[in-house]
């Protein structure tokens, strides 16, 4: 059994953003030499997501509107009594997912023909990190 | 360490469909002859979930009159500036998750009493793919 | 290879509740002596979630009010035709998910420095079952 545990470390100069991350995914499943197994791409931080879906950049704004639309910026949450004004960032992460296992079939990333990794960000302009970490064989 | 791939094809013959899938699982885990290992279903298309509930058609229902309400069919998405009319899909596809990771123990699929993996579509009439992939020993 | 597998049983006296259990995934990774893999944590019952974020009493009230918004109890579910009154259960586990997999890293779970593994009950008073199985080298 082999195993490979990188970081993708990433700061959005905005407060929200998505961003595909599926290169940088694939070129340390390549470094792994992981033939099959599964790769883990998770986000470290409790107010951003990791979630798979097409590289069309209306789509993304498309799920930027819809989550803001579920899980608001600017409510009165009671996480903002310690300070903080992300209660929304929280929740928005959990809408979309904040990690995703992908299969690695013979040395390659074995997704479907649309399927793209993205890095949902909702509470940007600071340093954030990526956990990608291969298993198998 | 072994892994065993495989893939499901499914097309529903209405647009959105939730459809139990436990038992095609369940034989690949069989012929895969891992006995402790997990067992990753994950739809490879961006308009299609899978997820664990209840077999149960009335929670099948409510599901999609909950995703519809929250992500809507036939709204001015800016995805379907290109041509396409299944902005809808892509969001409900994430509010049910496109994944789940299944423990085998004892050469078994180790779920809860009410337990089973589902597939919903939410832009069916067309075939689309699951990858099952199984990692263990 | 190496794997364990065990539960956690969890009767909340509340319907409602969200329980970190960051401490006893560690206490079982600890015990598996894995040094590099993954552990999957996982509800084994469909109305109760598994999910990472923050620890902060204010953010799990939020939760809790925000699930209760999207998936409001006391609907006429058809789910409900069968008897019970919890459909609005099964709705809110999907909003927040029903498992992670956390990577370990150096015999240790290799999370964020504000990530922390929680239960979602939504239909509590009755003893339900969580896996927690490490799988690793």
């Amino acid at each position: 059994m082999k195993t490979t545990t990188e970081y993708l470390y990433i700061e959005t100069p905005t407060r929200y953003e998505i961003r595909d991350i599926t290169d940088d995914v694939a070129t340390i499943v390549g470094r792994s030499q992981v033939v099959e197994g599964m790769v883990l791409v998770s986000a470290m931080h409790i107010t951003a997501s990791v979630f798979v879906n097409d590289h069309e950049p209306g789509l993304w704004s498309d799920i930027l509107t819809w989550v803001e639309e579920l899980a608001p910026f600017g409510r009165d949450y009671r996480h903002q009594q310690t300070g903080e004004d992300n209660g929304d960032a929280h929740l928005k992460r959990m809408l979309l997912g904040h990690q995703v296992l992908l299969p690695i079939t013979k040395a390659k990333l074995d997704l479907g023909p649309w399927e793209r990794v993205h890095y949902g960000e909702f509470d940007g302009m600071r340093r954030k990190r990526v956990v990608v970490k291969v298993m198998g064989e």
